[in-house]
């Protein structure tokens, strides 16, 4: 197992230089994702002199090349063939060369005040000479470290243009790379060679930097992966200082090519932008991968190989971002149609939406079946597949649902305001869509109708995000709604989601895109798409720790009843009750001793808060104060009085719902008042806390923000509005000055 | 000029290794400001093990270490003297032991898969004698990339405890420091001491670590700076698993540290955070400022010492963190109280805050005078001197705009919407307050005391921050409203913010304990903060870009007035006409060179856009469709049709305000329909988008966000409700059972 055993040459023969390599080694094909790159054997690093030299273009960067050293180590020694291309050499001699002319100057001179010898004075051939020799040397004793061996390269121009010279240096790499030694190529910048050598060749990639170097190298060896490394991020859509300017993650060059406008971007590095994208296509056409990002990130190479976002991913398939843009922009156009429509061609789409669902019900359960089998095959918890499954009962009452919704499509447009400003001059404030929404959804597919439908009445378009587990059922429950659709607006105007990897995207986009977010699930859900959220806001909530505060004064039935409910009806919603507080004189009495029977029949875990710790020994402590358990586990707590009990609430609660029992109506009086959360109550469940229980009709979600809405959100949580005049040329100076005057009555 | 030349020692003696320190180094301070840090002459870099060595604990990570010698390197090579205390030898050594022994195992064994040492089998001691030889020699390798001498430095436990050993050691380390020379520290672990040697003393600061050390040391060689550099990112307020958990950037041990809690964290790196916040705290005793950060950040030591916020910087001020979240909480619980007070109180705050503007008018002008004489020595513009003065009119009129606002706080707890769920169960929702404000106002010192107002009214309470050239008459403002606030409430209730950095640091918060941001003032101002709050909603808007379209069927003297008013009543206000829309048809005829002599007769500089171009060769180009300029500077561009100029304002506005000037009710309906802007006008400029031109009161701002509010925003803005039930044991179960029915009556 001599690590000298090399293997054969590949199959597919190496030919020449240009296009025709796309058509000799048809059958490699690039990765066309970033997870996939992990699987690349042959690597070429390309390392612009941005990311080797330090700022001022004098001198090493010593720790940055000693972390590629080091990642490029970690590749080579888990079994990777890894080809360097490095700049740096003329920066590096031109420290040597400076520092050698400056004591020979100030050996020379009498005039001690010389620090430092002008960069335009010194010879670049020279200093790259001298730099070379301290490069590779330093490469070396970096990598030895590692155990890793290195070898020399230098190559020109003119080398590429002979058939005889290209095969020899292909089979010196292949040979180096089989032997496992690093080779490190550089141009050889100490000789120049005439014109007509090396001028360039029409239509085909020239070398005229070290990009152009890097890409053919890596045709040449049939690298599996290019990196092309300098201090910029990647490629931009458009000049970074744009405000919209945004880093392309993806760029497949048959698409992007167009959209991207180059700008002052081309003035970085070597080659500028433009020439790294020409070297990182000619890569990509003979099936190698292309990372094009800035070598001046941390692990940028391993975090490249492990599939992280790092700069721009050249593949031939099209980037999810220039899809989601798509998307989002169809669905804008297509909103603003929509909310044109009268309100009855709006509910004539949800009616035949519903109409569809059960004329197609037979492929409705198809679909599912096939959910329901792959969920089953995947271990689905029983709870989760009850959820995915759609039958008869369900269909219809979703059915029943949707034509309730489209009997209340009347509330576009509606005037929440009028006032008479001045003569002739009419202000009205009135309801209009929120404009795009998106909405993630877990499990359960008959949401795809609800919201859908709810979108229609208001006017709103959507993007849709359904859980995987339901792909087959969501996709034709939505082009079932495609076909309702189009009769009126495009079937864009809804679209639907298929990747997690969209999602990220649509949240780096701004609002220009998306109005509002709207996370259905499980709390990590929401709160992983507030914390991603770049500037589009979110509704939902994150936690309910919902409380009841048992006070002195109240009637044991009710207590008991409440209390049971709260926790027991639904442990997993999120208005559940979290924490039960029990005011002090309740402690220990007959009441207490009811309320702790009670729980352990329904087989509810109990925790004591702290000062319960001090009445009772049986109950484990509670770990923290403000624990969503969402299961069949409860902390008790106990309250000196009704101010502590609001405090603790206002102090350990997330603000969705709380409930006081209590016959004092002092006491309700000042929990409602001071307790600040969305919802609160009196005697009453906190399970009642629900869109539909409050009579909003179908429920958007349930709010803890403060902004917009708050609590159950019904469809005029779907709803904005704007501020329409009709004047007859009014203008602010005929106010300011005196000429009109305003009289603002109020019309409605 | 020898680099050898040292300096005498300091006059200030160096006693003893305890807290007698901090007495003999009187005169000396610790910096109270990451800024001073530029000044550090001396700096002790800690590195501990996680910085240096690799992940999996066996080997150097070389990229990491390279970049530190380079970073050493470069604050040596400007001057200062840096002294290194490294960890790392023992993670080396290990390494190179385990090699030899692998080699040794496979050669003496017939069994090939053997392909690591475990970690446990190898010696310590003997781990650290190999690997300091071998870190010793790869420092000085590094170093010399750069010109820098190292010498090695092992010290011993006991070495501290002899008064002897103590005074040589510091005399040669000033003697390295003195001679340019990095002197490279570390334990030597290769020796072991008997117990009696190297026991703790009491109540002092022990050698238990190189945390430990390193402080001691720092006091010894009377460093300025001591970075403790680990893998953890400095210290935080809790364990970072919990949701609140923060990093501080700012650490007074008097204050700070019983505000830490100890958890988790404290298992991480070799002393664990207790002990380096002992020793951090035991180098600021000795006058020397320290930051705890993470060595794995690129570029720490520099950006340290350049004053970047990194990891936790140590002073004896009190961290402004701390301060702010102690203003918000303190608002918070004033906001509770205020909210619950009746209406006539909160009138009367207003009404005796108004009384006391008038009654300390002298002082107020007195203040006033003072920052007007600053400005003028700043050479503030004209226009802003006069926003920044106060007179009698302006402090009259301001206070008869707080009796109006006083006349309306009868706006909480109103019952928007009640609903009889079922018997003896009602729903009702009603108004309450937002929470807690931030406001951040520009130049207007008038602006306080209407904010505050506003706040009061609506019973909300506010952290403020006004604009520094306000400063003297702000914080008089600010103190009356306190005055009148207590006879209430805490006078925290509403609190005044002095620096930029306070705003940073709430911006950080979470909405715990601030709900609402609303920013008044420039463009950058509001794009800064919307920018950078973490996930705290921001209400305004950044840009203004008004469009007006003349459609073709338009009365001539209304389009002049009309657009006249929009550019040129108040260019630099946010409704001010940006672009001017003209219907194609329009284009030179008569009206159309009307308006052209009426802006060139305004001095108002015109630039066309695209479709213009083509009309007209006499303007300028527009650079871009979606500038705002705010000042007398206009885009003009040509419409082909009322559906295109429609399209031209929904993709190049900002959604502020538009108008359409036609005598077709058709157009005027589809332009008023399909415009997407908060505020859209017919026949009216658009600076009629005002809130006290809609008679809204009190103007909080101009919002052009979707949600909550959009357009002018008056008090409404300000409130949000909340949902109350009161029942009679109602459960949810009570009507899944079918036990009860909901009736759903809309009460109001």
């Amino acid at each position: 197992m001599s690590r000298l055993a090399l293997s054969t040459a590949k199959s597919i023969s190496y030919r020449n230089f240009d296009r025709k390599f796309s058509l000799s080694s048809s059958l490699l094909k690039a990765y066309n994702n970033r997870n996939d790159l992990k699987n690349a054997k042959k690597v070429v690093v390309k390392l612009g002199s941005a990311v080797i030299t330090r700022e001022d273009q004098s001198g090493i960067a010593l720790g940055r090349l000693a972390s590629i050293v080091e990642q490029v180590s970690e590749l080579q020694n888990s079994g990777k063939q890894v080809l360097m291309v490095t700049s740096g050499a003329v920066a590096l001699g031109r420290q040597k060369v400076s520092r050698e002319l400056l004591d020979k100057t100030l050996r020379e001179s009498t005039q001690k005040t010389i620090t430092k010898i002008e960069k335009s004075t010194l010879d670049k051939k020279a200093c790259a000479a001298t730099g070379q020799n301290g490069l590779m040397s330093l490469y070396s004793s970096l990598f030895s470290q590692y155990g890793v061996e290195t070898a020399q390269v230098l190559v020109t121009k003119a080398d590429f243009q002979s058939e005889h010279t290209l095969k020899h240096l292909q089979s010196t790499l292949n040979y180096l790379l089989e032997a496992k030694i690093v080779p490190i190529l550089n141009t050889n910048d100490a000789i120049g060679y005439p014109p007509e050598l090396t001028k360039d060749k029409e239509g085909a990639l020239n070398i005229n930097d070290n990009d152009s170097l890097a890409a053919k190298l890596a045709a040449m060896v049939e690298s599996d992966l290019l990196l092309i490394m300098s201090d910029v991020n990647g490629v931009y859509n458009c000049p970074p200082s744009e405000p919209d300017s945004r880093l392309l993650e993806n760029f497949c060059p048959s698409v992007d090519k167009n959209l991207v406008s180059f700008g002052s971007i081309s003035n970085v590095g070597t080659g500028g932008m433009e020439s790294k994208i020409a070297a990182a296509e000619f890569a990509l056409e003979n099936n190698c991968s292309v990372i094009i990002c800035n070598g001046k990130q941390q692990n940028a190479i391993l975090d490249s190989l492990n599939g992280k976002k790092i700069g721009t991913f050249f593949s031939n398939s099209v980037s999810s971002m220039a899809t989601v843009e798509n998307l989002a922009s169809n669905a804008r156009n297509g909103g603003r149609l929509l909310q044109t429509l009268s309100a009855d061609k709006r509910s004539k789409i949800i009616r035949d939406y519903a109409q569809l669902l059960l004329a197609n019900s037979r492929q409705i359960y198809e679909a599912n079946t096939l959910d329901i089998e792959l969920a089953r095959k995947n271990n689905l918890s029983p709870v989760l597949l009850s959820r995915l499954s759609l039958n008869e009962k369900k269909l219809i009452t979703l059915a029943d649902g949707m034509q309730q919704i489209a009997a209340n499509t009347n509330i576009l447009g509606k005037v929440l305001k009028s006032t008479q400003l001045a003569d002739e001059l009419i202000l009205k404030q009135v309801t209009v869509p929120i404009g795009v929404l998106l909405v993630i959804f877990e499990s359960r597919p008959d949401s795809l109708p609800q919201i859908a439908s709810l979108c229609i009445a208001s006017g709103n378009s959507l993007l849709l995000k359904g859980g995987s587990e339901a792909f087959n059922t969501n996709k034709l429950l939505h082009k079932l709604v495609q076909d309702a659709l189009e009769q009126f607006v495009p079937r864009e105007t809804i679209s639907l989601l298929n990747t997690r990897e969209e999602i990220n995207d649509l949240l780096q986009l701004d609002s220009k895109y998306i109005d509002l977010i709207i996370p259905r699930g499980s709390n990590q859900l929401v709160q992983n798409i507030q914390k991603n959220s770049k500037s589009i806001p979110v509704l939902g909530h994150a936690e309910g720790i919902c409380h009841v505060f048992v006070d002195k004064d109240c009637d044991p039935d009710t207590v008991l009843k409440v209390v049971r409910d709260a926790k027991c009806d639904y442990p997993s919603a999120c208005n559940a009750m979290e924490t039960l507080l029990i005011h002090k004189d309740l402690v220990n009495t007959q009441l207490f001793e009811s309320i702790i029977n009670l729980f352990k029949s329904e087989r509810v875990k109990l925790y004591a808060g702290p000062s319960l710790q001090k009445y009772v020994t049986d109950l484990p402590p509670a770990k923290k104060l403000n624990h969503e358990y969402s299961d069949l586990e409860l902390t008790i707590e106990v309250a000196d009085n009704l101010e502590s009990a609001v405090d603790h609430i206002n102090k350990f609660g997330s603000n969705h719902t709380e409930s006081i029992i209590t016959k004092n109506d002092d006491a309700a009086e000042y929990f409602l008042k001071n307790v600040d959360s969305a919802c609160v109550f009196l005697n009453t469940s906190t399970r009642m806390a629900d869109g539909y229980r409050f009579g909003l009709g179908a429920e958007v979600g349930i709010s803890t923000g403060r902004l917009h809405a708050r609590g159950p959100v019904g469809v005029e949580g779907l709803l904005t509005t704007k501020w329409l005049i009709n004047g007859n040329a009014h203008t602010a100076s005929d106010f300011s000055t005196g000429k009109k005057k305003f009289i603002h009555k109020v019309l409605n």
